[in-house]
């Protein structure tokens, strides 16, 4: 069975990555794809790979709108359709493929399967993303391990104690129990502690937000799946008592940490992380401080996850637990799975009629 | 066939190497298995994997005597039975494997084989260690070639002459010829010189033993394999004619060259050297002057054992020379051979009679 | 099919690389070889591979022109048989291969088929090479791809308009057309560019020949391919209308781009690369100066050719264009095809007729 789904919207970068004169070259879901601009400045993703002489089409430069390959020349367009070349009538040159892709959010979303089923609203609704009232940082990391291993960790947050014990972490984590359901195609897993202290992170964001820091709080994870692969976790503290997760806005603090998990190959993920928070929107110091301290954390994340691929790869015929803790992951897992096999039917379906 | 001998103790590391808070990740003879100590400092092994997730165990931390598995925090006690998970019941988890463990002369013993076998009387008598006669000292190389290419090594000293042609070569090591003998179920190589010049680690060996560096003497080797794979060198130099290896004590110096090989993988081992002597064994600089030289000297070993291997790895099928000076590995290689067969045919008889 | 000819002589090093006292070690065509010089300095090269105990001899040092293993000491003689070992008899050791080698021209040359057909007359002839009149420099690389990768490549210059294009391209090689011919078993392309100005690399060397450099001028490229896998071009600029390659010589300067290709292995080789002037040939800082230059161009080929490698390798089924410019990469290609199924069809019957 495929290891993920392909019709379906994925994160493959952000704005940035792409300039207007040069090529990305990324590999989402085992497709190696350049991403490029158009005159107008629209993304455009195309097969790394120059119908010339096969050298990859990412190792160009951008000429006009075109991904021009740094072997002979050839000028690409995003179509797939070799655009020109040096002295030779191109339109027989064999088409490459392209891919659907769209800029929306501060993100570069490629549709890595058939493109007649792409479509801009299946995209996910961020609504925390092109809001004033928002502020948005993040980070990508590369990381050697299945996307669903990902996925599970996110969705077990009790790693928190272990894993980032100086920072997030603390008992209450593993105390408390949690409770996950599957509502609207969203699997969702929450965590509500009471009367506890705040670990190091809260306490910083409850002084950034000019809350008192050494009081008693409720802490609250509420965790979001959806799918192909995104995870998307409100976070907050409010003082004890309060109403925790409907506490009055001047009792608590919160944000979403954002996860889109893209898998590369069968066995490593680009890992575009995040936070977006409503409050001190306007302030940069605090947004880069706290992407500093979110990627130290999550590169606790990145060895734990690369040892434990590594080693379910040793033992390939031992089975592991799903306890309660992993109901998250195990729902998300099943989703996935139901998606990948309707897929398939589609594909057979298809291939019958023809 | 098997490669190496798995009802037998091997070296898997020193003392030092497990604390009592930290846990030692280790691989041998194919198993991967995390070392530490439980409430009583006394020495554990089990399988590196945890029955929760499958993360490596070795990466966790040791807490009351039991494995903290460092990302969800399972508690894994040396029996291989989950000793306790938060908030969760684990009288029904998966039991992993445990491996019979010793600690003695300084050394941790595995027994990767049937553990019904085990015990700790079948361990190698070292008289030189937990001696007060006696100081040692040694190290730990981590080498890509099958063990059986270092039991070659060290029971073929010729390799002196030209590996080590700056400190313990001599061409007269080429030129007297050895003598080999099976008996007690242990190899015995040796090579007597007589009136030969003291090369410079001899030399040295003399004077730190306020004895005359510069005249002639007699030099001995006697190599000592006993299975599964430890290789014991008495090794030393005494004024020429006073009777060699019977000389008084006053008229030589010598030691014992130590030599545990310890399989990793088909194709690595985990070498751990030493030398144990029995004068000045209050010199603690003595002693680490002996292992600097000693573990310079064995680095030269290192290149040539990995090229050797990686070239017998490309020649697969070419047929290398069995000379008399190879009788020494020769004869360890069927002592080996003989104990892994028996080990085959004694598994096949519990699979018949199941 | 086999990759590459086996009968013919490739340039396995420069004869600087094998001293008298110390072996070099290369892979040719898969076949791992040691390179030493026998007492009279006559190249030698033999299987690398100790028949004792399959150490490599590349590691081992020259003795009275034979090879001593740096293990055990065996002395190999170039013919492949033992000539010597400390305290044995050797008449009765294994003969290891030997290669027909050859020193000529400042190059040592290997013939990797067999033995019975290499003749030092089938080496090709290099007018430039042992000639006062002419002065070269060159380099070694070790590149990641198919020979023939490499052959495409020099076989067709309209890359350097992209590839180079700070040091010898021009975006007039894109539109001259060239013309490929076969003619007395060599590939000629060839390409004269009318009225141009000159690249930074040739302004440079016109000044260095103390000739105008600013004026227009006639450029031409004549890559002509000869078996195995030389690439010789001959390269250069007139004053514009002087007759290009056939203008006076105190209107033009021009040189050879020399370039055997050394196949290590299917998907490696070994690039030696060079220029042979007949100017100021007593200049050898000149020399030096374009080499320097000729080997950072020659980076820039490096680059372009491992990553075409590892794209053709990853899209296996797709075919690549073969359009005019390519003509020369494409006979070749022919030429080689051609000479490796006739050595097939030799081998065959030479089978049937034992």
């Amino acid at each position: 069975m495929a290891t993920f789904i392909l019709n379906a919207w994925y994160v493959a970068a952000v704005s940035e990555d792409v300039s207007n004169d040069e090529p990305l070259g990324r590999k989402v879901c085992n497709f190696d794809i350049a991403f490029f601009r158009n005159a107008d400045g629209k993304i455009q993703a195309v097969e790394d790979f120059c119908p010339h002489r096969g050298a990859p089409l990412s190792l160009g430069k951008v000429v006009n709108g075109n991904l021009v390959c740094g072997y002979h020349g050839l000028q690409m367009a995003g179509s797939g359709n070799t655009h020109s070349m040096p002295k030779q009538r191109v339109d027989k040159f064999p088409c490459i493929r392209s891919f659907p892709v769209v800029e929306k959010f501060g993100f570069i979303w490629i549709w890595p399967g058939d493109p007649q089923k792409a479509a801009e609203e299946k995209l996910p609704n961020l609504q925390w993303a092109d809001n004033p009232d928002w502020a948005y940082g993040g980070g990508l990391f590369h990381i050697q391990c299945d996307y669903r291993l990902m996925i599970d960790n996110l969705m077990d947050l009790t790693h928190e104690t272990y894993v980032h014990a100086s920072s997030i972490g603390q008992k209450e984590i593993d105390e408390v129990p949690v409770q996950t359901t599957v509502e609207k195609g969203q699997v969702v897993t929450s965590r509500h502690m009471e009367n506890i202290s705040a670990p190091p992170f809260w306490q910083a964001a409850l002084r950034a937000n000019n809350l008192q820091d050494d009081g008693p709080i409720d802490r609250w994870q509420i965790c979001r799946f959806d799918l192909p692969s995104h995870v998307m976790i409100e976070v907050g503290v409010a003082y004890a008592g309060k109403g925790g997760y409907d506490a009055p806005e001047n009792t608590k603090v919160g944000s979403w940490v954002v996860d889109f998990i893209t898998p590369e190959t069968d066995s490593s993920i680009w890992y575009f992380w995040g936070m977006a928070r409503n409050f001190k929107v306007d302030d940069p110091e605090l947004t880069k401080s706290i992407r500093d301290g979110q990627g130290k954390i999550f590169t606790e994340d990145q060895e734990i996850l690369e040892r434990q691929q590594l080693n379910l790869d040793k033992y390939k015929d031992k089975r592991i637990l799903k306890l309660d803790i992993d109901a998250g992951g195990v729902q998300a897992r099943r989703m996935i799975e139901r998606a990948i096999k309707k897929e398939a039917e589609l594909h057979l379906t298809g291939d019958l009629a023809q």
